[in-house]
């Protein structure tokens, strides 16, 4: 029985996790969680799953909680986040939150010698030196959550890191893959919102759209498997079937498929290094699939993916800046206060606009972001 | 330094194994083989290599390598075969002879205690449950060199056999894949021999335009992987890019791609559990190859794989009696004695005529082998 704490319960990965532990009532159990401010889904959750803390964004949503749920410790904010994180009595914490206030809990879960599997981007992508660092110190393992980070890590099983010739991350291509740079003038929200393969959140569906999620995944794929940007190259894969692949020095491939179902990757990552079935889940059938393509990535078509490369190798405080910038524009963009195109020259204004500091802590990375949250806004 | 015993020294896996050890002088090392008939391919060999023992077909031609090379220990016929397969300065025996003939020298080798990498498939197909119950006494593994195979085997590493739900084998679909049944009436030997993907032997050529390569395949892999018949499928996959696959519980396939070149699973053979840089080889590149084609495999129109999944499902003999009768039809088709469909046709009576004998010894196998083919050329 693995006790598992789960933050972001109530977005679109929190969701997807709890069915895997709904499937499995003999092998998971939820002991904490956090959630946002749905405080309907919450309540349900909370019902459902019987978790010993939890903890919400608010403090009003805490303190109406609190009467209701006598049994159970709420409570709420960073603070209430954090002590989520490390709840003694779980054995994995599932990271789900969005944006980069999972960093801190992260690292405290890691300090607490917890095992963790990582679907919030923003932990690698702006700190993963301190990260992975207290991971090998800790002597914790980090298991990936992402479809394409989780092929990728399924493909390595049984292989030697020093046999790795590069990583081939899948990209979709997102809801704009089949249009010019010139078509994307006019494009509006809900046409970035329609992504052809996979049910997401706004703000990932956004980020696959300008192809910033692939760069975000660059970027977590240099930490998690010790790779040189060099040897991580990027694939155009419409249909989201070939997750991703690891290619070796002897030419051989190993790849990982499947039907596009987070909950494929988020159940791997709590039953590693085992699997167990997935009763409910859609098997592939590459036959009624027919045809599978492949297309070179185009990194001025994709700007963002170039900006992350960019980024990732400039090192120190820029992937923190470019994903700051990033957040603040998409923020913008689902707000109608700027274009689709503006989300990439906001962020690269806020990279030409950046002086590099070199192994930032966590402080240092924290006053960037909102450095940058506020350059950008100031922009807008 | 691993040492090689290679029978089947001059056919085509022999000499690509030859070019895998050529390329890595510091790791492996050829200390005996054997030869078919072809003398000048052999002498060049032996002076290239420098094995310590070989073995050739015919005594005639025994005794006259014997003078020019006298420091070389030079032996001949089915013993002298058996000979090279036990030599004790050998670690690895690459058994990559063509036909049943290559079942007794991997039965030695196995009792003494040498690690098998296995091309032949006949070994496996006509005597599976002797060569794996024998493997498993003396502890010894059973590397696969077929490009399929190898395939499984590398999707296995780091994964548990209960966690597989089923294999999917690859198809290329032979020589004759774009044509109907009907069809297949008028076709020519030089048709059939113009495989596709593959560079290959004539006997295998004509096995994939019949489909009964992949027939083969699928009662080898029964036994490579203990898995039952139902849970091991083939897919028609044009362009021979992914190898094979693995699908697990879980809904998660482990595919191995490459192009199409032996030389990569030979090599993987010899280097299991690790892998070594294959400086001559062709890269992947899918996005120039641009598409892959996937299709249901028509048991109707291939109507070998149809026998092989009959044969394998019944059992006993009845593997053996349909290999040595396809082994003798093809034979009859590659002289121009029979037409392309008279092979299934032949195949069919040749199993329809045998009474299956369960779990048969050796000598029983061989007494079958002999009588179907005397029953097949009977009706040529």
């Amino acid at each position: 029985m693995k006790r598992i704490s789960l933050l972001g319960a109530t977005g679109s990965i929190g969701i997807q996790t709890l069915d895997v532990i709904r499937e499995h009532p003999e092998e998971f159990k939820l002991v904490s969680m956090s959630a946002g401010r749905n405080m309907e889904l919450c309540r349900q959750i909370i019902n459902e799953f019987q978790p010993e803390l939890v903890s919400v964004q608010e403090k009003d949503d805490a303190e109406r909680l609190k009467p209701e749920f006598p049994s159970v410790k709420i409570v709420y904010g960073l603070e209430g986040l954090e002590e989520t994180a490390v709840f003694p009595k779980a054995d994995v914490l599932v990271n789900a939150v969005l944006g980069s206030v999972g960093l801190k809990p992260t690292l405290e879960a890691i300090r607490s010698g917890k095992t963790i599997a990582i679907a919030n981007k923003e932990t690698l992508v702006t700190a993963g030196h301190i990260v992975m660092e207290e991971a090998r110190r800790h002597n914790v393992a980090i298991l990936p959550v992402d479809s394409e980070h989780s092929a990728i890590f399924q493909a390595l099983q049984g292989e030697k890191e020093k046999n790795i010739e590069r990583l081939i991350l899948t990209a979709s291509g997102g809801s704009f893959r089949d249009r010019t740079r010139e078509e994307l003038h006019g494009v509006t929200k809900s046409d970035a919102l329609n992504h052809p393969n996979w049910s997401m959140g706004a703000k990932i569906t956004i980020d696959s759209a300008t192809m910033m999620n692939k760069g975000l995944e660059v970027i977590e794929a240099h930490w998690l498997f010790s790779l040189p940007y060099d040897d991580i190259s990027v694939l155009l894969h419409r249909e989201s079937i070939i997750h991703s692949m690891v290619e070796f020095h002897d030419t051989s491939i190993i790849a990982q498929l499947g039907t596009p179902d987070m909950k494929v990757p988020i159940q791997y990552a709590l039953t590693y290094p085992d699997r167990l079935p997935f009763v409910s889940g859609t098997r592939l059938n590459l036959a009624e699939i027919g045809k599978l393509h492949f297309k070179e990535m185009d990194l001025e078509r994709f700007r963002c993916l170039k900006f992350a490369y960019d980024a990732g190798r400039a090192g120190g405080t820029m992937p923190a800046v470019m994903n700051a910038a990033n957040e603040a524009a998409v923020a913008a963009f689902l707000e109608d206060r700027i274009t689709f195109l503006q989300i990439e020259e906001l962020i690269e204004r806020a990279m030409e606009n950046h002086s590099i500091i070199e192994t930032p802590g966590l402080e240092t990375i924290q006053q960037v972001d909102r450095e940058t949250r506020n350059f950008v806004n100031s922009l807008v």
